[in-house]
């Protein structure tokens, strides 16, 4: 069985930063992109930050004649950013978005208009079947402050559930993206202990490129050097992660990334750093079937402070609720008192006008404004902790089927 | 083979119509539901429209003894109704939230603020792994001017999208619910053909209940009867569909629907019947794999009239983003006019008050707020477009697979 020709694969995966408008240099890091990646020749080409059409459409022409199929990922008011290339027919698609991914307030921050997503995209090489899954986690601004810590990890167990559910027939799995978080930080360890996916620069035989593998690095000239700065060398939260789930054996042979500028160009190509494995896949007899990835207590520790996270974002976001409510309803009562006021006034009630018109219909407008906005804010967080709690009780169900699968199994 | 014992499952459906402060005898409606299926003894019971969480947790206390095993499925801001009772272990959950799901100002209708979803539980019975779907559909309010038909193929497409993609290391595929569609609608026949599901009513050896197993009938004290008018035998909407997937065989032996109200009492247990099936399942020697339901040329003709509905859809969305994107930036032109106006006035360079300052103050208030709805509109709108962008795309890469298909497999 040992014997079959193993199947290498060169994959390739970076965040292109390309937001029409605010990204520096967008059209030519496009290109560059484009150029480069003809010229290497990858197998699998998963993209994220591509949000206009127009820059999918470029690098669809351009890629024709190497990877002449590809599909681009809808969702959201901007889109997801994500899209994928392939040197082989993609036979199947699908898309799941998750369902919380920060507060549509937070313009500055932006990440709730891009509809975050795992596109999942089916293909087959050689008579086995990739399942090859690309996602783009919602950003840290913050590490000590980190408000949006309880929605990436929701994004985290979402995405292990999306794979564990939609994987059970592939023979091979690999993921590529942006996932904002450290590599041991406990959306990681959730998303790889519960799946069971390898980290491909943990894994690989060989690397060239940033040390320790960062993805985010002070060289590169587009980073934010303040952000970078408790971290000297850079941040590694761009990865690709791969697994069998049949009987196959995936190994990652090398690994690099870029190191900031491209060579010969006074730019690099993306804010982010690429990253390229080759894979080497190979059959091998039939083995134990489901293998999960983590021992199980360690498993079951990881869950449990997944869950501890989720909990925490839920006491903010009802509280929260309450206040966004809170607020509607006093909005509320100062426009009923205010045409109560106006009613007076018409029905003759109250003589001459008491208040000067244009600070009264001032407020009244103040308040409808306070009312709209705090009842759709009340709406949202209403969403927000129905999300948390379905979480947390699907962790739930996860811990106890952990602690009660020992019995069944061994 | 054949010889292996066969097992025989009895499956409960119902849209419960449990809204609360809404439905007519809601509490009361719910105790007879929970007595009925404990004296019933179901082995799967698949609810929608259970939209309070008090209502789920009555059904929970009452069914503790039959059904341990339950979960209840959260989403949107009220939730997405959808409920399972199980008499086996309920070992995981995913749900599904549709794309697309009606419009957040048709208040009348509700639908967008329910979150329709289509939730799985994996259930093991007897060493055979059961992928259970339950969902709900968006309501079709008329059906000569379906103005949510689009919508609801969307829904029905990535219905079958996501049971392709979840079911496929499943034994046996069932699926539960009210669709909203006849039998001989597009989006019936797209999600049978896509997925090889089979309708338990034309299967059923044996059939008791209303005519033509119609699940909203005339006979109902609840059912509007307006729109029931065309239909004066009722109409079939609430569904169990099953699907063998490896070595195994269904059938349905039986198949029942409730007949309106409840015997001995005055009110049915809800606006709708109740679907019951008796579902025998058989393990048989290994067979050739994945069958799709329907033949290929029907199959794809199905898409193709599936996809023109998604592009009517789509012109639709097109229009309306443009017309509500040409409102926001009047109304923003009003409140700029405006603007300068009282700029005008406090810098004293028109003398006096031009305007009545009542009159000036509500046609600013006014313009305001058109400027945020139609700005919330336009955004909702451009969603929409992505969406059934997406939907199209995904269904013509169908069509070419379907294309394809017969050069490689015959």
């Amino acid at each position: 069985m040992e014997k079959d020709p193993a199947l290498r694969l060169r994959v390739f995966d970076l965040n292109c930063w390309a937001i029409r408008y605010l990204s520096k240099r967008r059209q030519e890091r496009i290109h560059l992109i484009g150029d480069w990646l003809c010229q290497e020749g990858f197998d699998l080409v998963l993209l994220q930050e591509i949000w206009s059409e127009c820059d999918y459409n470029d690098l669809k022409a351009k890629l024709g004649g190497c990877c002449p199929f590809s599909h681009y990922f809808r969702s959201g008011v901007i889109g997801s950013g994500l899209c994928v290339f392939s040197k082989f027919p993609i036979l199947d698609t699908l898309l799941y978005q998750y369902s919380l991914n920060g507060y549509p307030y937070m313009l500055q921050h932006g990440d709730w208009f891009c509809g975050k997503s795992v596109g999942l995209v089916v293909v087959r090489i050689a008579e086995i079947t990739f399942n090859i899954y690309v996602t783009h986690l919602h950003a840290e601004y913050s590490r000590e402050k980190d408000t949006y810590l309880p929605h990436r990890v929701v994004q985290a167990w979402e995405l292990a559930q999306f794979i564990r559910h939609t994987a059970k027939a592939a023979d091979v799995v690999l993921l590529g993206g942006d996932l904002n978080m450290h590599p041991g930080d406990v959306g990681i360890r959730l998303l790889r202990g519960w799946t069971g996916l390898q980290d491909a620069f943990t894994e690989a035989k060989h690397f060239v490129g940033c040390k320790d593998g960062c993805t985010l690095i002070p060289n590169n000239c587009f980073t934010v050097k303040s952000e970078l700065q408790p971290f000297p060398l850079g941040v590694r939260i761009d990865y690709i992660f791969y697994k069998a789930v049949s009987s196959f054996t995936v190994k990652c042979e090398e690994l690099r990334t870029t190191t900031g500028t491209v060579p010969g160009m006074d730019i690099p190509y993306s804010d982010h750093e690429a990253v390229m494995a080759i894979l080497c896949i190979q059959r091998r007899g039939p083995t134990a079937d489901v293998t999960i990835g983590t021992a199980m207590p360690v498993l079951a520790e990881v869950l449990s402070e997944a869950r501890t996270e989720v909990c925490m974002g839920l006491l903010a976001a009802r509280r929260q609720r309450y206040s966004s409510g809170r607020m509607a309803v006093l909005a509320m009562l100062l426009l009923l008192l205010q045409a109560v006021g106006v009613l007076g006034v018409l029905g003759g009630l109250v003589a001459g006008q008491p208040f000067p018109a244009l600070s009264f219909s001032l407020l009244a407008f103040l308040a409808l404004a306070i009312l709209l906005l705090a009842a759709g804010l009340h709406l949202f967080y209403s969403i927000e902790v129905k999300m948390l709690q379905g979480t947390e009780e699907q962790m739930e169900m996860a811990m106890r089927g952990l602690q009660e699968q020992p019995l069944h199994c061994h």
